[in-house]
């Protein structure tokens, strides 16, 4: 695990009240990043055996990867998140 | 993962007040879509390493798949889904 | 995935304020029978990639299968479920 | 899964008002017993893939094994639990 | 399983109230420990197959393992966690 970055991640649920929007869950999970993500970005994620499919980690107790990052979501016709570019 | 179709997901419950209906979950999954599923269509996915057993996931890092599409439910005597058909 | 029944099962829970009785549980399950369960029946399932362990499912991309049909719950003393016979 | 003896688990938390005090789960799991466990014991036990790790269980669509019985336990001085000897 | 030390884990979250807090999640997990962690520590864990990637513990009925022991967290600019040395 030397050298690993890793990132703590709250998962985003879509919001019962305004689909068109995200909340924050309530949980948090440790998370591989393979990608170079960074604070406040949205990223996707995977959990269990199939985190340890993502590049170079087969082999460690890894339970959850990031397996991607998110440029925009679209709900419907609404825009609902969109990268910072720096 | 390049040129995968993603879908973010509701998972539907059977109302606990009328059994006949469904009702949206309040989380949120990411699922690899095989199948050409739209917008406000039902479906049926599979997580974890299950999900991996769909066509052509085997080594990628996904740990949820749609692996059907929902025509009718049934609930008792009541149906209470159908697909729109275009 | 042809061909194989589908059944939604809602988990049962024991009642905290009654231990000796079962109450529904507020999610709701896809679960491949391989035993001929049928509606209002209470039946033994398993999950992930156990699930794929019970006869002709270990290709499938099935994380939850009925691997038991239930003909009576004893809590204590108290029968607290007796499958119908036909 | 024929002869094998089934018991219905519920997961202990701790008191989140009393941390040295167990509280019971609201949730039921059905596991299968390799040690004998019985009735108002207190047992450890494994779920997914891993359950299928313990004795005679890695070909069968088992999601939970009992993997321990509980003969102590202590949260910081005190002791929370023990087991009732015959 | 003979001689593993096991621990009682609660996981931590992240406190929506204030988000540079962690608060204890309600479920305990019990959880091998392979790295010498001590009462009262913020340890990373894994949970699933892939805890059994951890040293010694791939034929093992494990569902959840120790992967590390935490020095410091920061949340933004804050840091929320700083391990006792002794």
């Amino acid at each position: 695990m030397r050298g690993r970055k890793l990132l703590m991640i709250r998962p985003m649920l879509i919001d019962s009240e305004d689909p068109t929007r995200f909340k924050p869950g309530s949980n948090t999970i440790i998370a591989v990043d393979t990608l170079g993500a960074g604070e406040g970005e949205l990223v996707m994620f995977s959990q269990g055996s199939s985190a340890r499919q993502a590049d170079g980690l087969k082999q460690l107790p890894v339970d959850a990867a990031v397996v991607g990052l998110i440029d925009t979501v679209s709900i419907g016709d609404k825009k609902t998140y969109e990268a910072k570019n720096d």
